[in-house]
């Protein structure tokens, strides 16, 4: 069976537990988050910004891989080290990847605007060194969101120090205006002149840390409702950043949204342009260009297992679908990702499949070397 | 160019000012929701279960059409009127139509549950006379939500009077549980029984009449935001039925989601399918078959304008797929069906045509004459 090789538009870094304390002031690092874990494993301690939570250990680490039985930690030992990984990756088939941070999830905790800046240049230092290990990794970098100024001195920063994409959480902190309010507009702008790619996660929602990212739902089928919650923040992003006109102001920005599936693409777009159309008397600003038109030039979608996600290239022509292997989370694809890849593209043509699995990638980081040619084993 | 005929999965009945009075005791007629319109049109008083609100004109009143500048209520003007609205819908070429009820909107306010039940069966008293002026009306029963056993008895009553759908709200009642609580067993298990078609309409969350339905956003590009996030709820409660085993207990209830769009049913269906699999260890119930074959199989939707959708049949093989008119709203395509139409069907191959335009609904109502061949005119 020949071996695909595909680049990842949705993978993750875990920072190493030392990270805080070996690159900030003690004060500093003392407040940023940190997790003290029971012995049993069942509940943790929450440390941020001066703030200690209980908790049960989150789903994502009592998740166990549905094929193996191992944990996150357990399935992909090479996940933390930077030369390990590319094992991992050569095994798989993936070539490049981008790269999302894990402590993310607790950044919305903070609300020392200093305290944030001076972790994301923690962080963005870390991840630096980890993509100059190999050109194959496209790290993103944390930027510090409580105070616009700060947001875009960390881009120029990150610009400089050879990032090619950030990472930004489907909805700004609470504190802070919507995606879709002017303030921002230095951030995109910036995004644009720098080139980085506007790289949204989905699940990123911000929240206290005491209460659960993402459950929204209790019950009977919990799990999958709250899964696939998950998936809308993404879209709305996407949505308030075309609404609000920002790909009329800076048309070169690009956006990338990962882990949310992708037909949503496609979907999203008819419906933007229905509402544009039939409420034209009430929208505001009127834009350049169709809705539609915006998102199938400016925005990216990673999926894993979507079967339908070919389509919406092939049959809606959506381009900007790329797949991604979410390495090594285990809603991705480690341990199966030549499966996957088969199952979705062996009856889909030649060309569809270079783009969503190499190309699309390549336009957006056209920096990263040229994937090997998928061929017989 | 050819007429072509198509059935309607998404349309709206507009209730007679003196429905309640003439058909309720004068203590709850009084009670029920009722507008009283100021001189200039921009206000209106909404009276409802004891509590008056002043409140702007909601939005749909106030939207025209982009193309004819007529609002709503000028537009359709055979829309009230039965025999008035065959000859509008034999211009557009839209043959049958599923009808929900507007006053709707409203009746979340109500918190009396013999209130409710009253003024439920008072809408569908009127509905089925409605109904009875053409086999091309299949209007929507209105259930009241606020106790169990009032559902059961109400959609028992509606079947009986030959009602084939039953509308739905995408979410309950606040103060009641959620549609995947096992309260509402005995609801699905009727609406299975009597064949009664479980029929979602977007934008019908639940709300006091105090607050603007569906205002989720403000500032730049909020109405396109606003109008997007209306479909949403349309697949929550979907994943909600789907996620807690609904379709395992009662195999041959069907569903239909109207106006939310169709390419969302691929996309969800890949979602629910990610999160069962790869979240194996923590979904609860386990279902007899993957999600997405109950979304296949037992759920059906309509969208207007999306282009999108009729390759979610072609390319991604959901065959549920329906065209609707939305007809009178200015969402809808009354004034251009039969451009839509075109634009829509034009490149797609018969089969699949026939299949969106007419089929799919044939399935959900037998019962409704053939719609006339599509034809040279």
């Amino acid at each position: 069976m020949a071996k695909i090789w595909a680049n990842s538009g949705d993978s993750h870094l875990v920072e190493p537990e030392d990270l805080f304390t070996t690159r900030l002031p003690a004060d500093l690092a003392a407040r940023m988050p940190r997790s003290e874990k029971d012995e049993d494993g069942s509940y943790e301690t929450i440390h941020v910004d001066g703030q200690s939570f209980r908790r049960r250990m989150p789903r994502a680490g009592q998740l166990t891989d549905p094929e193996t039985g191992l944990t996150v930690d357990e399935r992909a030992p090479g996940a933390n080290d930077p030369h390990l990984r590319l094992k991992d990756l050569d095994q798989e088939g993936i070539w490049a990847e981008l790269t999302y941070p894990s402590i993310g999830i607790w950044t919305s905790s903070i609300h020392d605007p200093v305290l944030l800046r001076e972790g994301m240049k923690a962080i963005n230092d870390w991840a630096i060194e980890y993509q100059h290990v190999s050109p194959r990794y496209v790290c993103t970098a944390s930027i510090p969101l409580l105070r616009v100024e700060e947001a875009v001195a960390e881009i120029e920063r990150a610009a400089g120090l050879g990032f090619k994409a950030a990472f930004f959480p489907v909805a700004p902190p609470t504190q802070m205006d919507d995606w879709h309010a002017e303030i921002w507009n230095p951030v995109y702008a910036v995004l644009e002149e720098t080139g980085l790619v506007l790289s949204y996660h989905i699940g990123t929602e911000p929240h206290d840390a005491s209460t659960m990212n993402g459950l929204y739902y209790r019950g009977p089928g919990g799990a999958l409702l709250n899964y696939v919650e998950t998936t809308y923040g993404g879209q709305r992003a996407v949505s308030k950043l075309i609404a609000s006109g920002v790909f009329d102001r800076y048309p070169e920005l690009k956006v990338m949204v990962s882990e949310g599936g992708a037909t949503w693409g496609p979907f999203l777009a008819d419906r933007l342009d229905e509402g544009y159309r039939q409420h034209a008397s009430q929208v505001r600003p009127m834009l350049n260009r169709l809705p539609s038109e915006y998102l199938y030039s400016n925005v990216y979608a990673s999926f894993q297992h979507d079967r339908s996600a070919p389509a919406a290239l092939t049959a809606m022509k959506w381009q900007n679908v790329l797949w991604g292997s979410d390495y090594p989370h285990v809603e991705g694809t480690f341990g199966h990702t030549q499966k996957t890849l088969h199952e979705l593209f062996d009856d889909v043509d030649e060309v569809s499949r270079r783009r969503i699995t190499v190309g699309a990638f390549e336009e957006l980081f056209p920096h990263v070397p040229p994937a090997p040619d998928s061929s017989d084993d």
